[in-house]
């Protein structure tokens, strides 16, 4: 069933609700909702509500409400991807497929061998674009939760705040560093927080390396073959949704 | 380090060899190689040699071989990915991320809610469009061999051998079947052959579900989102290399 988030916080017992703009377009002149159509609604404190459309004016809809459970489908840590600026194609596969697969955040950063860098001035365009895709992917993959998409320097990842600290570095697969992964994720508990971060195209350079080293990051390999910047993330996630919610140690 | 794959078999002296063709448009025209450039070879045994370039002509170009193993990068056991048709770039997507992603063999196959068909006059062009795909791909991640690529019907699908045999099934996950595929990939020997079904994006239907189920084809969920239909393997696959390559029982 389509799923909308509602940006505002409803009364567990709220009845009606009437619905213009984007959701028109969406619901009433795209899909061809009618009366009776029915669909998720899911408010900004992760309630869920069964949405019944019972009348449609010409640039408004109403629908009854009815405050319904549904499976949890957001994974009990908060995980944060970081990835380097890689093609626009790249960058955007990356935020519409981590959303399926989880991710609590999202940042992009530039690193030294990026081929791509954003202008100051356009960062904040190319950011609510990625943001665009990732609430549309939120939706679909009935999230109860908009992952949050930034644009961070490298200083501010250095700084970040998380439980676990990883980068995903080519390296550490070769030097045989292969169970790092499966260690660290292995005794995440629930609620913890992690970041993985993601090099470009052509890596890391051993200097950034060295720099994350000695903030706390540790490096981890992903297995022994050579997986594209934008696969990297999808195998990262993938494998801490089978160690969390397959695996069942929660 | 670029590599290539050469479709014969090398004596593991081997010391010099001639490359035209696809190998001087692809090295020499447009990455332009020179002489003493270096890439791999790998040939129909899976044999790796190093190979520098010593003479370039107008059509052809000799490079010195030296065998030399590298780090091994295929799974240890041989998994086959079938999908459900879907659009032309999500069919080729998969196609190159399940190649990075390990698989040994691709199975394409049409269901009842697939919205792509193949005519059968069109059937070998798509085949051999995706197996450039991947060939490509399997170099890029400097894989040891190139994953076969197929178009099947069901009826060949429910034939299919291979001693683990799963469909990845939505409903599975709403009904709590969420610990199968983690409880089958902990049990996997080496050198065990698995086959696991994806659905188009409408999903199987019930009936397909329920053939597969008489064919001795076990459904498992792929955790709590709603996965998109490219998604679907690459999740499975991810999982599959965490739990058998990261996690290190072998």
């Amino acid at each position: 069933m389509q799923q909308v988030f509602w940006s505002h916080i409803l009364a567990p017992d709220e009845q009606q609700l009437e619905l213009g703009d984007s959701y028109y377009q969406h619901l009433i002149r795209v899909l061809h909702f009618q009366e009776k159509s029915q669909f998720w609604l899911v408010d900004a404190q992760q309630q869920t509500f069964l949405a019944t459309v019972e009348q449609i004016t010409t640039k408004n809809f109403v629908v009854r409400l009815q405050a319904k459970s549904r499976r949890q489908t957001e994974l009990p840590v908060q995980v944060t991807v970081a990835c380097a600026l890689s093609k626009k194609d790249k960058v955007e596969l990356i935020a519409q497929k981590a959303t399926e697969l989880g991710a609590t955040k999202m940042i992009f950063f530039e690193s030294r061998y990026s081929i791509m860098k954003w202008k100051k001035n356009v960062q904040a365009k190319k950011i609510a674009r990625l943001q665009e895709i990732v609430t549309a992917a939120a939706a679909q993959s009935q999230r109860l939760f908009i992952p949050e998409v930034s644009y961070f320097n490298w200083a501010q990842l250095l700084d970040y705040r998380a439980d676990y600290r990883l980068v995903a570095y080519e390296e550490a697969a070769k030097q045989g560093e292969i169970a790092q992964l499966a260690q660290t994720l292995q005794q995440v508990p629930p609620q913890a927080s992690l970041i993985c971060l993601f090099g470009p195209e052509g890596g890391f350079n051993v200097e950034e390396i060295a720099q994350l080293r000695q903030n706390k990051y540790t490096s981890c390999g992903l297995g022994p073959r050579i997986l594209r910047a934008e696969t990297a993330p999808l195998y990262f996630l993938s494998a801490l949704s089978y160690q969390i919610e397959l695996n069942k140690e929660y």
